[in-house]
């Protein structure tokens, strides 16, 4: 069944394509040729106060090349900075490059990640992830989409529940 | 189609996840928890003679979570050292966070890549990776599965091949 499905999934990916081909793409397009982003071409947006509390800095490392689903970025987040609760449809695995952060599953305890630890999140799990009130954090995040969807946005972080 | 096909994969990956349940299971087991790997767990593995030259380090960073089908690694080359030729049936991301090296497609020529690089390789694309002779180079690896495949590997690279 499994492989049936992913037999169907390849096949209709590639339909995707030809069509995306013959119209506007939404996903980045296919080429046969390798592609190097370069470090300094890869630019950072501030983060979004709809989905996040306090100073962050989003970069975008990669979009979904078809047929891959997965896309990844960069997050920096300043101490005291944190997401809005959400969930991934695929789940999200986090990279912790640099500094140290916390995480909370809904109705879970706030956990402690630091520099090279990775994190698994399950699809469909409400969580929020940030630094700590005193030190600053950076993961590198990947995801797959589902529908052209990698996230759930939810209600914000409040005060009390990141400082309990 | 893209829609119906993502759907029927979810479909099958439950069901799949039902059957793993009650057999081995093949990929990382499901949770409804997140899940953090600490660094010092992180374990590193010696690249095999049969598909690198010199010396190289790999160490798996994340296994493909039902339902998604992405894993990723960190693999170190030290200068001189380099993959055999290979291709990915779904393509692969690699990001490079220390050091210098090259890649090349087969037919084209070899290219530098350096830290905050970020590479895309198409699927079915054949290459390699590596160091440069004088400086070792790291990269994350990220790579979709098809039918539990990452990788097809082909013949090493030679010295002639690589010093050119």
């Amino acid at each position: 069944m499994k492989v049936l499905a992913v037999t169907l999934i390849w096949l209709s990916l590639f339909t995707s394509v030809a069509s995306q081909a013959q119209t506007s793409a939404a996903k980045a397009p296919t080429s046969s040729s390798i592609k190097i982003a370069r470090s300094d071409c890869l630019h950072s947006n501030k983060g979004s106060a709809q989905y996040f509390t306090g100073s962050v800095q989003v970069q975008q490392l990669f979009p979904a090349y078809d047929p891959s689903l997965t896309s990844g970025g960069k997050v920096t987040f300043e101490a005291g900075a944190r997401s809005a609760w959400h969930t991934h449809p695929f789940g999200q695995i986090l990279i912790v490059p640099e500094g140290t952060g916390w995480i909370q599953q809904w109705g879970g305890p706030i956990e402690e990640i630091r520099k090279g630890d990775v994190i698994w999140i399950p699809a469909g799990v409400k969580h929020w992830h940030g630094a700590t009130p005193n030190s600053a954090m950076t993961h590198i995040a990947i995801q797959e989409e589902l529908n052209g969807k990698v996230v759930e946005w939810m209600e914000k972080v409040t005060d009390e529940q990141y400082r309990k």
